[in-house]
């Protein structure tokens, strides 16, 4: 980490009037897909990151948390996990998080621009370490929603690895009430779904509540829960719902238990006390996921700040 | 909060290549003191806001979560705390919430600014609420190692709530091996010592884990705990010593309970389950903090930026 | 001038890739009025400054040079200016600059914001000087279009102080061939009117070299010339037309001959070698005025970044 | 350039109060030599630009001006120039307007840093054009000063392009009384030496004014001229000493006849207007270099924010 203020920022505005500015070294890629600006930057503190939109998505020093948090909890929720169905996720590393459970058979990832897959591939081998590549993973280039629509599969695991949910994003219709019911739909009895859900911070908590309140309209058991990632700039929220076991009532020893059993006792973020540590969520923010009552719908978006 | 991209702006670096931007409306005090610069400032997201040194110490939208987390683990792992030692704390409102424990007989708060105090009298009245003129309560200006040293009180709790321990600050020499030594040495059997020790997040974690480690020095009991402040821009560390009650081995019905019996119900931020969520430190923090091997002592500062 | 590295920014973008960043150490006003946003602003290089809608009007370091070049070879290309007609300039400091001609015996101020005008009297006493009460001067706040359709009087001079032609802009139809046209009925023979245009950087010449076009369609003798205001961080641009002398074929001592004859040859910015200066424009500039073929109408705006 | 807001921003601070940010596409170089860091950057607005130590040198959209006026007004003023001595200029764009004069023979580039000049080869074809290679050009990377001091030739020009003069810089000893007499010793009758000297804004004038006074120690003739380059964000400072003609005295239709001469009336910033206009300085920045009393030695440093 340099001693030297920086000259060349990356600079996100996560509000208009909060940003946050990364000191750059380097500008590995700047490029508009068809779907997304990407930039993939050298920032000085969090080594390689990259950007979708202008919205940070993870970076080489701290996506360890991000996608560990991510896909860990959902997976110890459910008691073998054979199948996994992973919304968008083109980093690859949720797809590496999820294959590292020796239960699962097959895993399939749909991310709808292949060429933030491809530029990973190339320039985030830190991130995907050779996932793509795996013989249980299947890697497909369309839109996730009519991919499980037009399927029959049903899946242990479904884990939403996207941008936020802003009305004018490519994700946006993978938020809403009528996709948590097509995913509930191909998941099986016990499984889970796990969801990047924007901001925990309590005066952003639009997506976040929204999110959280559109997946109980699906799901018997959901819960919110909230991790520290912090090129995020902000604490970043998370759902997690469940056909089966709630995983607020998992023991800090049950999921020791479990991680062992997997022979995951090794991870870098996340074990029974750091479960208890995100999903011991303070009163505030529980207030505020309670309180919240927009649901977003395919023809009702919400309105927050991109 | 403004949909219009803000014009005016507070930039702080929490390193040199990472930098925080609040948009501001108002600047409401900007002055040097005898120990620092002291600006009080109106920003848009946050309400107004204290910085002192161009380190932001507290905002008025979240500033409950600071001061309660700083103040109440420390209160509730005491069976009946009656008096309170507060070091620094200019704002009031650590003693605000210390006050708010019926078991509290008397709080003693040293600052050395006393225009620090004065500024915030008269513009942070949200902060205080009163509590410098509860008569429970004494306000003293000088230096509080001094005052420590030359007073024979005993204290069943001591909060310092202070800028960041670096080496030209102010408060460096409260932050060293030797102060945690008199500390400990006017704490009663059974007392609690909390501390506001620096970022959080891993790449940043040289306070953090310095105080935690020289803490250890002092105490039987340490514990380390973060807390998301969002307008601090990176996850919060703190330390909780105690030689008596090992705040990780409080369940979230016991904190519930003591709360309860002190009428302290209806926190914003604390109960027993954000408990569990502060003191669920995930695994890297844990061994950043237990690998840690430096000891801050009177001639032996730790450099970090500021 | 503050040695140390500001925290409180004011950040003025001149296009989405270009800002300025000024150091501020206060907020004076901060206010939205019927017809812009208005900031005065404690800046720390160039004192008080005045930002319209967030754009630097003028700064107390400057101002000095903006009011100078805008009025006086305007005012020097007429033989005995006797009355002036001034467009905008809430300041005041036109105004003054215009009543230092001692030929001068009335100078009519049309702004269409009065609270421009009272809160300048009020904050900003280093421009006005007085101007406002001087018995010459008559102050109107009312739309200076309306008010020159309706007026039968004639001028010496005109002087356009508002900011940029841009189209959501409350000063664009103060920049219009039919607005030209009014102001040439409304010039005496041998009149001169002087017009703040806009950035004179060759990548953004577009609001210049409108004006400039826009301007031949009305006066015979029309030329553009380029100041360096630093607070705007870019040169900027103006356009004087006559209908008698050319101001290009002034020399230096005719310049200097003027402006000793009116007892103004202690100015601080202009006198002969200046006029030289800001009348050289250089052979791209020249090339960007004269290539333009943008003509400014009542229905065709100009489409310009603010 | 585009139109949405930048979020990659190379940020530039003239003093600790006043920035400037280019949006920035791509980091081409980002390296330190042994003499400086070196950045080449793809800016939005100004094409490539080259930064040694987080200072501007040049644009590809604005470096025309720089160097037409670095260098023209020095070659017009001497009758014949035969033989160029350049310091510094490592973009090699000095170079290519000195010999763009048919009377030049010979031109000697000498830049201490020769990764600089490599680096400009490779990545700044648009500044050089071939300069390089010219058959009348000889580039030396060593120390200019030291290589004078050795020679015994004698030049008609020397143009100095270097960083400014600050304390630390490598540059600092190219612009003391010292070598200003030694520069003096290599000049011919008749000869002139141009010199970048920093900043022509008013409150920034330390480093211009300074040169300007110094040089005036070795030089029977010198003038200040000041230049519009956009991309510096303030207007910029120039010397231009003679032994023989006096540039101000130089009238526009000498300057376009002498240029016509030669060939080069099709310059795309330098003419005989343009050179009225940059020598044209107002009165508050020839108060500025006249009332300056500071000599640059080689003992005696000047301090300026960098």
């Amino acid at each position: 980490m340099s001693q030297a203020r920086a000259s060349k920022w990356y600079i996100e505005y996560a509000a208009p009037s909060l940003g946050h500015m990364h000191g750059i070294d380097g500008i590995i890629v700047s490029r508009q897909t068809q779907f997304q600006k990407v930039d993939i930057l050298k920032t000085n503190v969090y080594g390689k990151a990259l950007a979708l939109d202008e919205k940070m998505q993870s970076t080489q020093e701290d996506e360890f948390i991000y996608h560990e948090a991510l896909v860990h909890p959902a997976m110890i929720a459910h008691p073998a996990p054979r199948s996994v169905f992973i919304v968008g996720g083109g980093e690859g590393a949720t797809l590496r998080e999820a294959l590292r459970h020796p239960t699962v058979e097959r895993a399939v990832m749909v991310d709808i621009d292949d060429q933030v897959i491809s530029l990973s591939r190339e320039h985030l081998p830190e991130w995907h370490q050779g996932a793509f590549d795996d013989p249980r993973a299947e890697v497909i280039s369309t839109d996730a929603r009519k991919y499980l629509e037009e399927s029959k599969e049903i899946f242990d695991v479904i884990i939403t690895d996207l941008s936020e949910p802003v009305e004018e994003g490519p994700a946006y219709l993978l938020y809403t009430r009528e996709f948590y019911k097509i995913a509930c739909d191909h998941l099986s009895p016990g499984g889970t779904i796990s969801v990047q859900a924007g901001s925990a911070a309590h005066p952003f908590l639009l997506a976040f509540s929204s999110v959280y309140q559109t997946m109980r309209t699906a799901f018997p058991t959901v819960r919110g829960f909230s991790v520290n990632i912090p090129s995020f700039g902000l604490p970043w929220g998370f759902t997690l719902a469940s056909k089966g076991v709630d995983p607020l009532s998992m023991s800090r020893e049950v999921v020791d238990r479990v991680l062992a059993e997997r022979g995951l006792s090794d991870l870098r973020f996340y074990d029974g006390l750091a479960h208890q540590g995100i999903f011991g969520l303070p009163r505030h923010i529980r207030a505020g996921l309670d309180s919240a009552n927009l649901i977003i719908e395919d023809n009702h978006p919400i309105f927050t700040y991109h």
